[in-house]
């Protein structure tokens, strides 16, 4: 019985010194799952890329860390692309994506030079053409299909369906290919496609890539289009509970490397060059959310609230797809639970609730609650609602805590107000 | 046939002038529904007092037309009260509410002499007190009640029901009453209560008035304490859709205060002072938000997407809630329309639909939509998912626009990464 500790770090030290509600991340946890990617999926090969889903978690820390770690890197906007160019990442390992880029966004990436566009329409493909050619370059272009497979997972984030804003549907393919051969500026480098996130197991994965090698086997026997590159997008689920039970990623990433490999091998189709876009698997369960309690409410005979000093400012996935947590009153590590509690947010709205249902041990107020697993989404959807300034991000490693993103000010919240 | 106006003013031309997203905010049309609810509610009372609720839509300048109209302001967190003091708002027309403050945000609250303080806890207003002994001051305290009443609304935003994180049970009011009685820096005024938001009629907000007033009158009856003020807290309904036929507001209210006058004379209770707290009804439909059309997909046989430069960003309601919304296209405004449509936001997530289904005119990319009914619970749920930036605020006074709050940058965003 004592604190709760996160790598090697005491929690509640950790919210006396830097306050409450606070980020606390793990660069030694982000690092080692970025090379366990790498090591399964790379393995040394020079056709095998990872790159990381800025969406999920993007600080100018993080992109420290994907460069000494040699990963790309997945953006999806202008306000991504900002950042990277901020760092100098390497725009050779930056793809571009997004159903609905603006015209500023792809000449920005062509400005920058970022490795490859994936692109969901021949009207896109035409504006980058038409912008890499004022900038006499070329540019590099993945179509986003989709695959009419989806992802055993929430809707709101199951993205293969034919039905979807994503991606060209696979009976228009040949007509874009063959649209796209008049486009000088602008090589066709293959296909991209993400059938959801947060998946289990790499069933839909596995399923989808059929399709589309498929798709690829008679582009190449009737239009003579080879695809040199294939980007097989992301998904690979984490535990946020006990009821998540994720296919480990060495077996759920050699499973799909090993469907191309027969595939091509049987089909005498060229092996493609293979990417994969993690997110969450990297940063979700690489950190935790340290909240202090601010009430306890009893009701008789009925559930009891534990109020927190956060919630839907700095984590509205519980609100946006009933996202489950676990979390630890981390004053009290180790204590048996006794009462099953709902750990509610501060936001004057009934949605806003973390956890419902969780056993813990007594709380009250001005104790310290972990949320765990909030590592991914957390900070990326962090939002200002009832004014709530976005928490400070404080990263561990090698057991050693620093401030990564400092706390929002109230001053910075309303700078652009007149 | 050709651009569609708001207030006078033309929506294409705004689009050019300020870019989109944007964010145009009609002052006249809040100007007007202020003035609604004080004439159909005060009548010049003093004993009746509208507090516009900040958690729907909070700027500078909505506090400068608050101030001039002679509203009050119901704040939630100590963000909140940081902008009314920034703008000095009179403190005397201030109600601070929230399930979990903070103990700075009490401190604040007594600093600034905010004219309420609406709580949910005995634990809460012995820290009130506390701190008002400290201060040398009597802080002004109403009890949050749970009346066991559900708005007929969505489950994330109905509050009153009696398994919710907000408010006292009605079994516990009586104890908690004699508990504040040793607070000596503490005045108890009387209660609060809120059913739910987004109402279409005032049948539930009736049906818990009897349930307060009950238990007001046997309070009065048995304890001797008797509540000077009755707050009845907002969720008037709008016309987002055509699906939503709210009540007309002077209906609703006058139904309410009726109820209250007719319960007081027929029992001899005194007549409480009644404060009511509109929010979304003051200003969700005085603003509109206004996109740029980046794609068009059209599913063979399937769906048609049309990709907008903005979406969860800027409105994540429908995500969170399902809501629903009408649009315009607004730079082909009263031609026929030519086909049903989605429209879905630029955000890396399937999730990220603005509205499925709605009927317009063909579009192409280029083309000004025009959201409607997005003045409450958009800017101030703005987020930066995807870092996209929040967008711009334009005022509309007279039929002349003027920028009230600029657009984000990209270093504002990142200002605080080390």
């Amino acid at each position: 019985m004592g604190n709760y500790t996160f790598c090697g770090v005491d929690a509640v030290e950790l919210a006396e010194k830097y306050g409450t509600p606070l980020y606390v991340m793990s660069e030694d946890e982000i690092t080692r799952r970025l090379r366990e990617i790498k090591s399964c999926f790379e393995g040394g090969r020079a056709d095998r890329a990872t790159f990381f889903a800025a969406k999920s978690f993007l600080t100018k820390d993080m992109l420290r860390i994907l460069t000494r770690e040699g990963a790309g890197l997945d953006v999806v906007s202008e306000g991504e692309l900002y950042l990277a160019r901020e760092m100098a990442f390497p725009p050779e390992r930056i793809a571009f994506h997004g159903n609905s880029k603006t015209e500023l966004e792809i000449t920005r990436g062509i400005e920058y030079g970022v490795g490859k566009f994936v692109s969901d329409s021949v009207e896109e493909i035409e504006l980058i053409d038409a912008r890499a050619r004022l900038a006499g370059v070329k540019a590099h272009v993945l179509i986003r299909v989709a695959p009419g497979v989806e992802g055993h997972t929430h809707r709101h984030i199951s993205t293969g369906g034919a039905d979807s804003k994503f991606g060209l549907s696979l009976s228009s393919v040949t007509e874009a290919i063959s649209l796209c051969g008049v486009f000088k500026n602008v090589s066709l480098d293959g296909f991209h496609f993400h059938v959801g996130s947060q998946c289990m197991d790499n069933s839909a994965h596995v399923e989808a890539l059929r399709v589309i090698l498929t798709m690829m086997l008679k582009l190449r026997d009737t239009n003579g289009f080879e695809a040199r590159t294939l980007d097989m997008g992301g998904g690979f689920g984490v535990r946020y509970t006990d009821n998540d039970s994720p296919q480990p990623i060495a077996e759920f990433i050699c499973g799909m490397t090993e469907c191309v490999g027969k595939f091509c091998k049987e089909s005498g189709m060229t092996m493609p060059a293979l990417i994969v876009e993690p997110g969450r698997w990297v940063t979700a369960e690489a950190g935790i959310t340290l909240y202090t309690v601010g009430s306890v409410k009893r009701i008789p005979g009925g559930r009891t609230y534990i109020g927190v000093d956060g919630g839907f400012p700095d984590n509205p996935r519980p609100a946006l797809y009933d996202a489950k947590y676990e979390a630890v009153l981390a004053n009290k590590f180790g204590v048996p639970p006794e009462e099953t509690v709902t750990i509610a947010g501060k936001c004057c709205e009934s949605g806003d609730v973390l956890i419902h249902d969780i056993a813990l041990p007594r709380a009250a107020r001005g104790d310290i609650i972990a949320v765990l697993g909030t590592g991914a989404y957390n900070h990326t959807m962090a939002n200002n609602y009832n004014k709530n300034t976005i928490p400070a991000i404080v990263m561990i490693k090698d057991g050693k805590p620093r401030l990564s993103v400092r706390r929002q000010s109230f001053a910075a919240m309303f700078a652009g107000d007149i």
